[in-house]
């Protein structure tokens, strides 16, 4: 996860400094409009970390679970994971 | 899958039903927001038949494959199941 | 909303069309990707028609209403369709 | 707005600390599910504030330019509000 986990870090700043600029944005009142698409490019840059997290747990932790005996915790996590990515 | 089988076809069935009263609304010209409703309500029957689907890929085609040798083939397809459920 | 009508129609009754040939799959025994892959083409298609219906609303019933002093309803009908079109 | 506002930057704030508390959990290689459980519901968190900044859009700016004459542009940002909320 090394090679990824830097990566990651640096998304997680760059979603930081998005915020900030949304603070400023609201305190200033700016257009909700405006705001809303930043917010929304937000939620979009979480995302793509979070597959980032998912493809290295797809990668690792399933295969190895699976092959170990732990197939149906593995198995109930990667449902839940399906149904709060489609935020059902 | 036999078991689901029947429900999924039961709930296509459903569903099936579902449009058919969405066309009639249009066609009565019924209220926009009424038939909106009505289209989220279908949108979500689809997701649960989804679920039902995934569940049964997860536990059987899943370990399956990942014991068997084609993990990447099995894992590049989770992750296009992912981003598909999130809309991504 | 005639324009918009004939086409919300027509894209029904692909709508229709894609799910039998879902349920042709299902019934085949067809592999679960595929079949996901179908059942979130539809879900795309709905969502599509969706668009249609509401930029139709947004065209007429909104701005009539807001003129015609039904503020408040219309405001809370569309607070609900947007918490609806994103899962909420 | 006002009051809207600080409600707005209050939450802001709570998003800010869970976004620290997932670059720890990062930094300390925890398990990658609890790890996106926690960023979905960072994810939660921006959509309940969205809806706050579009509640008082719609409130204000979409009723005032419908009845100013702007019609045209503040029922494109709706449709896009909406996409953008569907992730479409």
């Amino acid at each position: 996860m090394q090679a990824d986990k830097t990566d990651i870090l640096k998304r997680l700043n760059y979603i930081d400094g998005h915020l900030n600029g949304i603070r400023k944005m609201i305190e200033d009142d700016k257009y909700c409009v405006d705001i809303l698409r930043q917010t929304y490019a937000v939620r979009k840059a979480i995302e793509k970390m979070e597959a980032l997290v998912l493809e290295n747990h797809l990668q690792t932790c399933v295969p190895e679970g699976i092959k170990s005996g732990s197939e149906q915790a593995i198995i109930e996590e990667l449902m839940q994971l399906y149904n709060l990515a489609g935020n059902r």
